[in-house]
């Protein structure tokens, strides 16, 4: 199966990350872990997006706060698909993370999934992967299948709960 | 090839999805167009996206204004990678749109792109369907290629047009 | 009397509604309370729209935060009046809510009270309700006069507090 | 039935309260409109409001742009439901009236909807009033069928235009 | 000397108001302190407002939050210059209620000044009611002296501070 | 009387101002116009603001778009009021000037008034005038009745206007 | 003298451009114009940037729209001072720009001017090189010295003008 | 060499300064820090302002919050590049400072860096005058080093904690 990478532009971004981590492992889809800044590190961030097609990978999940520039960064530098999560950082609520990641020219698409949303980047890097693997599709149907019995779950214990 | 499936959620965004269509016909990747209302045809919208796998679509690209929905609630029926595409309408400047379809809760994602961002929706979903496609894979690179050299030719000529 | 639908996309924002709970039974109004994603659980949040009028509902209150869907689909499946709560969810401080409650396109009305308004939501249903049912339209009156004495309290104890 | 009531801060909203009246026109609910400054004619405007519950009022729709104290101010002082119309003014893009009319606090509720959106308001004070009238309830479900309809013909025709 | 009305709009706004009485009992200026609600008791507002001029009050100072109407209802009600201090609630930091209280529609303007800014609400005041007392001149006059002072003596002191 | 003196960033803000100053010329207030900027030409911003009172000032109106310092720069430099007219630029629809305008530090007080808001900022200032000047405050008060009775004369012709 | 580079991420932002050019011209700066994009063009933008120094530029001057990220795709690989403008694109008047511009992470900063203030940038290149050179110091102190003048002159009609 | 000057509107800014002064001390670039209000001591910026280019300073460092015109009114002073910190406040989340910092009329530039940008602001004074000293533009590049160095070292045990 093909890889997914986690980039993050700073290990601040961690704790969000490791619910992206988690979420792949549950999927038994294989990841590698990476900090590279756009900035800081301008030269390893191209080099992993430029090899990273023949390196086995298939989506590329990016994180990073406030100018947040990694993901187009990588987007520039490959045409595999590239998952945005704009982190939010000590100001601004994670509104420039959100527009610095999502309002991409023409040409280079970002992926762009909710500030701070690190399980649904790795549900998406899920289901694109799932289009060529049946039985990643079939473990996806069966969460929407638990995520929606855990709603009703609490659906049945509301109307106390409620009272309380 | 899979198709992709372009939903609007209002005739008023055909311009932007003309853009979508012209770039998936670029790359020879067959689609299909629809206008389903998340509000006005809730039932359509539901029966598309539940039958959508099966029907033979990949990728599923929404587009909507102000509290826009409709690429949530395909996401709520399908697995499929769902692209969102919010459209400014004619208050908040797109803002409403933008944060109704990128802010979805943890479960259900949405892949958004830039406000009425309809080439690169196209370009997103032929990147999902490249990782099961060499040769798309391969037209994209080329895009890429061509993008940069029509980049350069400005480049060429921007010293004499500063001074007109 | 009519009963009020009280319906929350997560049980995380169950503080705010139970002012709402508690409101509604102030004026011994009688509602039920569901827990239905319109993401995670969208059958069943149809089916309870679609079924409310004749099950005895008037009123529909949906809370729900983040890119906040949750009214809308339930307006989208009934034309009993839907009330919504945008909830304040942890980043952008409840804009994200309020606009993907409020900007509902022309034809599925979302009737909707301030971010976190728990209480204004039951107050809005009881007023709907009141229009049928003139003892809780007395009742109403009633507690603008309390509130309005509460006020005024305050306002006899102010010149003192101030100068603490 | 119950009449509705059309109040405008100015004459410079008319074009989407036209709007509001050929709704409320189609179903048939009579409607009275005035124009009524919260500021400019404060004392009009409280007799009217502190008297539509006893002049056969059922729903008041309140439309006002900038700091738009106008649901507000009818909302104190009647305890019939009060739908409140953001309207956009010259500058920000009718956010300063959207939160003038959504954010009140709690004891006093204004059903608000879209910025400019007038279709809406008509439908939600309907929805409202067939909560009484199951004629008028028949008439709202027969205008989704209608609403319906109209998107899935537009659904019929776009495969073509969209290659135009 | 006229006096200066403080009114709030809920005593939660009391800590920001002390500053406001603690500045104009420094200039020894004689306020009243009253809690008043747009919303909630609109007649007491109207009524204090109305005769606001003939019971020797020469400005209003209005603090409320969210849709912060006091300030335009008191201005509704009289020609005396009013003052707005737009209040920092739970939600959106005080936005909602600095444009509820400054974009205020042509004809009744209010004098706002920053959110939270309870002691500048005073010095306006002041300022205001100086130009008929030169004593009182002299004194803002002498406040400014002092201020500068103190952001001189702080000059002395940050070179040490900034090795620390 | 005392004068009122009417000052703007740049030319380009006249329209606006041109509405202050008929409305300042209606209630026979004198005033004198000046374009001065806080950054191009602070020398003579300072020099006016600084013998403003001993020259027959009684109140400073300013006007300036974009990082609004002009009403704060002569603030800085007078303990007259100070009224601030955040003026709309090509960008940001004037909340940019709104917030440069409005959020001053404690100590020194701008009265700010809507963006573009050149009426409102001659009626504050004539009522601060009228605090010592009972003929102006009766022309305050009749142009109150006056404006009601213009809405009340729109109120009479509009249940024809929204049947057109 | 060391040159300027202005660099710019799509020739549609070359009527800002221009008024760079035009005012570095005024001043005998000598500069160099490109057509580079941070994600079309990464490697061309890149060898610019790094070889900037040697090539005889002084100060890099980055103008793109959207997700802005060009001027921080030069500040990565340079450490000449990098002077971004953000431009405003259709949607969301310049907001995004200015976010992804001036919200650099610690380590890399971008001296950011006003949306789309392309003559600002020019000077601000100007001020910094004239740290090394008199003769252009001078030329800035003299264009202050006109500015002011075209105020002034400006102020000394506007007494008539706003009469008009 | 030349001097960097560090000015704050207030001592509540000083946390974000020390980073800005540790970081210049780290390039041995001389220093000198003060307290000076654009609105409480006006004189005393200006003075500053106007003598700094003589007395050896080449940069000016402007940090101030809200309403910020620090910057601005050292810019309009001086014709040495300015370097312009929005602090974050109470309210607004530092979007007021930003802007009242960044969207600077033409003719009087200021570098802005991002909001609480400390270290940034030092990183770029140390670009400047590096221009005319090559040990310190060296050290610049080294320390990019440094912090590209580090990056790879914590990509080297993030597989690891990503686990934890």
């Amino acid at each position: 199966m093909k890889k997914v990478a986690i980039i993050m532009g700073s290990d601040s971004d961690l704790p969000i990350l490791k619910k992206t981590a988690a979420t792949l492992k549950s999927f038994e889809i294989p990841y590698e872990t990476h900090v590279y800044s756009a900035h800081r590190t301008p030269e390893e961030a191209k080099a992993f997006a430029q090899s990273a097609k023949k390196n086995g990978f298939g989506v590329i999940i990016c994180a990073a706060g406030m100018a947040a520039h990694l993901a187009g960064a990588f987007a520039a530098n490959t045409t595999l698909p590239v998952i945005g999560i704009p982190c939010r950082s000590s100001n601004l609520d994670g509104l420039d993370a959100l527009l610095s990641t999502v309002m991409m020219p023409s040409g280079i698409p970002v992926a762009t999934v909710a500030i701070d949303g690190g399980a649904n980047a790795a549900l998406l890097a899920a289901e694109i992967l799932a289009l060529g693997d049946d039985e990643l599709s079939r473990k996806l149907d069966e969460k929407r299948v638990k995520d929606a019995a855990a709603v009703l779950k609490k659906d049945s214990e509301i109307a106390l709960r409620i009272e309380e």
